[in-house]
């Protein structure tokens, strides 16, 4: 696994993987070609059948799976770093985490890469289950170790389900709206509207 | 304009708009193909043509528009009804009336349609300028009245900018997971978990 999304991997059938993720980054499931990706891996065309018997729909569905199990490495990094470091660590200090290497990405790749699996499930998921299906894993990939935290954290289990889905909600909303304004102006005011939210204590009504 | 997002508007231009919006909110610009557009609006193949001489990228313009009208115009009957008829208006409440339909749509729509900007960012801002600022101009006139209503409620103006950002993000979020879970869960704890963030006052640090 590459230490960031946009690190390529070695061999060639992990570099089609990588490559179909950041084609469906940029444009959707619709409009990512096999001939661009194998250009895109720098591999040789055989080594498309070879790897993915199963054609483009493979190929999909292993880029969606490495994006959930690259986005979960990323949230794992924050238990064990920063909860086991910082004194008091919050939910909103963990949104921040999480929105963090975003905002970056944004910027360094000029707005033309959002998240794979919001764009398989708007172009695709209404009429081919298989990408819903794999989209949803991701997510739910992407979501856990968020759950994970805020138990660790000591958030009540199910106020830490409504949290997960708030924060990832927030943060696909975030990146779709920033990437039509090329501007991180939605991420600042997300994550500072978001705050009250976020607490260690559920807010008293 | 049609009362409901999904009444098909009258005249054959019109038609063809309404049928490549909904077409985008199924799956993306890339897959809205012209020929489906002009037989799902049941219209002449020539009408295409006449009406929309700068082909498939006027259609989405316009398409991109009229989604941005329709959604103010949703968000303005919360301005005109429930503001005035409500004796204390919160942007908690403004929320609900913003998520309602959408909740309803998905279900009824068996979670086929999302946000046509949402789609057309996720597929086309990248490399389609044209694209990307008219998506952005929808979400602008959908957020716009947002903004609005909340300052007349009396919250104060940048954290009224905050707020609308925040709930249009929370919402263009809820909808992916919910498409990906065809399960209105994600809604259900986007909206609880939101809460303590949508009150009319700024919660004190």
């Amino acid at each position: 696994m590459p230490s960031s999304p946009t690190e390529r991997p070695r061999s060639p059938r992990q570099r089609m993987v990588y490559a179909a993720a950041q084609q469906m980054r940029r444009q959707g499931v619709a409009r990512t070609g096999l001939r661009a990706v194998v250009a895109e891996a720098d591999a040789p065309w055989g080594s498309l059948q070879h790897y993915f018997p199963g054609g483009k729909d493979q190929l999909i569905a292993e880029a969606l799976e490495w994006a959930g199990r690259y986005a979960a490495a990323g949230v794992t990094s924050y238990l064990t770093t920063t909860l086991t470091t910082t004194s008091a660590p919050t939910p909103a200090g963990l949104f921040e985490h999480l929105v963090r290497p975003w905002q970056e990405e944004l910027v360094r790749r000029d707005f033309a890469r959002g998240c794979p699996a919001a764009a398989a499930v708007s172009d695709s998921a209404a009429d081919h289950e298989g990408i819903r299906t794999w989209a949803r894993d991701a997510l739910a990939a992407w979501r856990a170790p968020i759950t994970q935290a805020l138990e660790q954290m000591g958030v009540e289990a199910s106020r830490a389900q409504d949290l997960s889905a708030l924060m990832l909600a927030a943060l696909e909303g975030a990146i779709i709206l920033a990437r039509a304004e090329r501007s991180l102006d939605p991420f600042e005011r997300v994550v500072r509207a978001l705050r009250p939210a976020l607490t260690l204590e559920a807010p008293s009504d």
